[in-house]
């Protein structure tokens, strides 16, 4: 045998780089209670009917024309794929649309986001993707220069920016959201940050937010957005807005608002901010993770720019139709007097109530842990604990040359077979300890997870106190 | 205002380098005849049945448990959509999958990729993809470190692979195709390209083929694809082959053998010879263009690389579930006896045939045009006739600061309103000068192209006659 020309020392540093999806592993071992993905139906949550009604007769658009339809679907869905196959030229969902997606689809979506906003959204600023991770990848391309150029990204977050930047080779400037203020963000450190990194040469291009937050689940507050903005304006940053789970919010506290919306209602309007919003079809409550569905809406870019936006998007001639079909939905859903409204209503009503009860249940008991705090659950699907680690515990994960979190997640694991992600995989102040625990789990569940979790913990706390 | 931080001269210099999509520009124009895109379903062909009867039905699995169900759907259909939401733990088709697509699926696709070659293939050597372009990022992604790192790349070939190596910053290392031998590899050639490329400091990872051939429609002989094979194991080269359209072949004369069966026949195994294969849904004479799945199958590859492809792989989660059902229906179509074989075979009979009248009528029509050659159209979707241009012509083409093929193809759309893709757009021998034809016009349209096509060829000869 030649000497093969492919070894790991040859390829690329950057993909080296990466780090390695310790989560899936552990996640595809047997006889584990999953708390670490945020994947609904891979848990047992039932699909949309209405979304896969549509789905079902945009792929078969034959069945439109068969008696037996009007029985098997519901008059809107009907309704809804006629409406959506006559936005296809020649009403060809297996052709390649715009690079952009499919311009009908875009208006709709445009239409929907200008409805949650009350202020107008342009269907010429929206590109749909295949989810929510190839438009950031875009998005790292267009601006990353080299390890010169650096992007604002907040600790605690999931891993999608931090394995973007690494792959463009980009320096990621941290910034720590205050777990005291239910992980807010303190614009004095921001800015820290940002000189800090200018001081060192780094080209600061943009800022990511997360909201609802990943893994934190919290919901920013209002001032706290305009302040975001008023910084990125002033510094000339672009805004990346990761906001993905804005249908899952479940505090009758607080609700989403956008950053388009934040920032057209100080009055700043295209030219006076860079603001790119991302969304998909996998993280609302209804869970279509594997449909590959998303959008980014682009504002405050030059013509100029755009085009080179469009040339990065078009690499892959366009993102998948059902995907685009599926964002079209989610944004423009059942309304008052069609069929399935009142369904549509149920199924989005019992599954963000069952994530209440999950959470309000979850923060409640991991907060009568032993040196264990959690601050609420506001969105998202998670809660992000932190464990005051006993000394002895810490110096055990030594000994085993794991991070302490890790250690703790991994025994837990063990003892109980629930996984959760250990917070040193998103980031965490250093010495502190979390781990992220998703509120999927439906009520029946819970409680067994609770008590299995309670019992864990004690017994733990009792082998290492210190 | 502020001065916006962001300038097209801010952005990353690789992604500006990237060309503008002249192509897409000019067939969004009204009132052409659309000879440019190889996308069948915009130009009016219909979907294959079977396919789409799965898609829906594992959209939607409801229908499933109905009655009336058995008169909509044909019984395989039915069948094969129960196997399929079987191999999906819980039938959840709306969750991720693993990152290199549905276990299950996979194992579909390397039982049709062995019967396909008659040799064995590994499910775990599947990558399921969102269409073929996300793999070939993927693989530059992977193999390129900076500049000195270098591709050979046939010219001509699709923009593909130079957009991506132009996007990693890559070198890319042209070789070129043999008109003369209907766009054959010459060896000889390869190495004196390698040789160049190695004595400049250039360090070759891997070698890509386009097999059958876009934008020139070739099938590479056998004997071709064992110098190609033999060349790549002895230069330590990675064989990325492109063999999207390996299922459009409409020649009698020859066959589709892929790389890794012409490798295996030559005896030469994993430890060989590192290959990539690329496959998608929407090369296919079925054209699902839009439903962007594919797959690549990745060998010889060790075990510490495997993990690296894995890591791109699982950047953006996975690829979209209607994808990957699709690409396993095309792997797996239906078999003697099941009830929409007949009407399977009929469809790919018809639109076969159809692409081999057109083909062979265009071919027969521009080499009976003055000054045009047009070698056999043998598989691929397209021609690629050469145009002798009279130096009138490309003196008149400078006058007007275009490239002559590009003057002759805009000519011919002003007069025409057909529309082809100029041979500058995929590379050609300096002084030559092509253009790429699609042949999914149906017959209907084909004698009002070719003689419309005719009538300007006339007269624009007639007018830079030397």
């Amino acid at each position: 045998m030649p000497p093969c020309a492919l070894t790991v020392d040859s390829l690329n540093p950057k993909v080296l780089a990466l780090a390695d999806h310790l989560g899936d592993a552990i996640a595809r071992r047997a006889q584990i209670i999953c708390c670490s993905l945020s994947n609904p139906q891979s848990m047992g949550q039932q699909p949309n009917k209405f979304f896969r009604e549509v789905l079902a007769l945009c792929d078969y658009p034959h069945l439109l024309e068969q008696s037996e339809t009007s029985s098997l679907f519901s008059s809107d869905a009907i309704a809804r794929a006629r409406e959506i196959l006559d936005l296809f030229p020649g009403r060809a969902t297996g052709a390649y649309s715009h690079s952009q997606g499919t311009e009908g689809l875009r208006d709709v979506i445009a239409a929907g986001i200008a409805s949650r906003d009350n202020f107008p959204c342009n269907a010429q600023d929206i590109f749909l993707t295949d989810g929510a991770a190839p438009p950031v990848h875009m998005m790292m391309h267009l601006l990353i220069r080299d390890q010169k150029d650096g992007i604002l990204c907040p600790i605690p977050s999931h891993s999608l920016y931090k394995s973007s930047m690494v792959l463009q080779g980009a320096t990621l400037v941290p910034y720590y959201l205050d777990e005291s203020s239910v992980w807010g963000v303190n614009i004095s450190d921001l800015k820290k940050q940002l000189d800090g990194a200018r001081s060192m040469g780094i080209v600061v291009r943009g800022l990511v937010v997360i909201n609802p937050g990943n893994p934190t689940g919290h919901v920013l507050v209002e001032e706290n957005q305009r302040e975001i903005v008023e910084f990125c304006r002033n510094e000339d940053l672009v805004l990346l807005a990761d906001e993905v789970y804005q249908e899952n919010i479940y505090t009758y506290e607080k609700e989403f608002h956008s950053f388009k919306k934040i920032a057209r209602s100080m009055g700043y309007g295209e030219g006076d901010i860079s603001l790119v919003s991302f969304h998909s079809v996998s993280n609302g409550y209804y869970g279509e993770c594997g449909r590959r569905g998303g959008y980014m809406e682009v504002t405050g870019f030059n013509s100029e720019v755009k085009k080179q936006v469009y040339k990065v998007a078009s690499l892959s001639s366009c993102s998948n139709i059902s995907g685009q079909i599926l964002m079209s939905l989610v944004m423009n859903p059942p309304k008052v007097g069609d069929e399935s409204y009142i369904s549509y209503q149920a199924e989005r009503d019992s599954i963000l109530s069952s994530f209440a009860r999950s959470a309000e249940a979850m923060v409640c008991a991991f907060n009568r842990l032993e040196r264990v705090t959690c601050s609420k659950a506001e969105g998202a699907m998670f809660v992000f604990p932190s464990v005051h680690l006993p000394k002895k515990a810490i110096a055990a994960a030594e000994d085993s040359n794991t991070e302490p979190d890790v250690f703790y997640a991994l025994r837990l694991l063990e003892n109980t077979g629930i996984v959760v992600v250990p917070g040193s995989v998103f980031g965490q102040v250093h010495g502190t300890w979390h781990f992220r625990c998703t509120i999927l789990p439906q009520d029946e569940k819970i409680q067994l997870i609770i008590s299995r979790f309670m019992a864990f913990h004690e017994a733990f706390m009792e082998e290492f106190r210190d």
